[in-house]
């Protein structure tokens, strides 16, 4: 290749992104060289201001600037409810909803034997210290519907038995779904949680 | 959302990649987030090294980390040969089919009236320089095979005209092509150029 070492460089990084493959990597660094001063050295602060500023909040696990993240911080949220995620993505996905307006609490993942990631690793103990100090009532389980997910879910609800009162998030037909191209599990899941018209 | 200010920013910018959107951008930033020392740190890095240090070859327009760029400063490449491209993406298409041993003049876009490119932010004049300055005896033009890339080609030709052979990439059917998915002009093209079998 007649690339030059430092774009080479930069290239073998961007390709490690998610979504992104050597080819694409290779036309978004492209376009850096070509919009350097729009593009490129922006991108760069950006990342340094990132780097040294964001950390993982303290009390609940989501990405904050400073010892605890905004919905923490915030005394427009509701203390007694914990939505329970797996990922920080999942709780942005909660919130491009916007219909809760509790606190969560971030995994960082699900249990896996496999991979060696126990109750410890994923911030329950945390989770336990939560019911007591911040009078939670009601803790929703808002893990991912995969066997992974399930399996942490159902520990949690182990662990916090009697505490408080636990729900999760219901399973059924997602709005604009097609009965057709739905698989059988969510079928029955969506019957057995029927309700009147 | 919930996201912070630093974060915020950092996917605005992301999502102006070519090849990432939105929610691309997102799942690039969280990646990043979490790889802090592997990936966010390294790519800050990497981007400002890249904005420090390249910039375009005064002899051929390809990316640089000197004067000149590798290519053109290589011994190993031939001189009496110019391959034109359209843009760096091209030149790195044509080192990676490692056929080319010679050198490049990257025009960095196609004459547009509609745009207001004309011949000389297509660094065309200096392409007629290089042809007595470097003694070149073949131009190949390895444009794309657009409109915009035909007109291109054929003003070169005229500027070239008489100067030196002038070459370009033939056109017919791709390798491991299948007829029935190519387009007319492809396959009007390879029948006026058939050869002997």
């Amino acid at each position: 290749m007649a690339q030059n070492q430092p774009i080479e460089a930069l290239i073998d990084l961007m390709a490690r992104l998610p979504g992104l493959g050597p080819r694409s990597a290779r036309r978004a660094v492209l376009q850096m060289v070509r919009k350097r001063e729009t593009l490129l050295s922006p991108l760069a602060e950006a990342m340094q201001e990132v780097a040294r500023n964001v950390r993982e909040c303290g009390n609940c696990g989501n990405i904050a600037t400073g010892e605890i993240c905004d919905i923490c911080a915030s005394n427009k949220r509701a203390t007694g409810e914990i939505c329970v995620v797996e990922t920080v993505g999942d709780l942005w996905a909660m919130e491009r909803a916007n219909v809760f307006g509790g606190r969560y609490h971030v995994l960082g993942g699900t249990l896996s034997a496999l991979d060696g990631i126990g109750p410890d690793e994923l911030r329950i103990p945390r989770l336990v210290e939560r019911i007591p100090a911040e009078e939670v009532t009601e803790v929703i389980l808002a893990l991912n519907a995969t066997i992974d997910g399930m399996t942490t879910a159902h520990y949690i609800a182990d662990r916090l038995d009697g505490m408080v009162r636990l729900t999760s998030l219901a399973q059924g037909v997602p709005v604009g779904g097609e009965l057709d191209y739905l698989d059988e599990g969510t079928i029955t899941a969506a019957l057995a949680a029927r309700k009147a018209f």
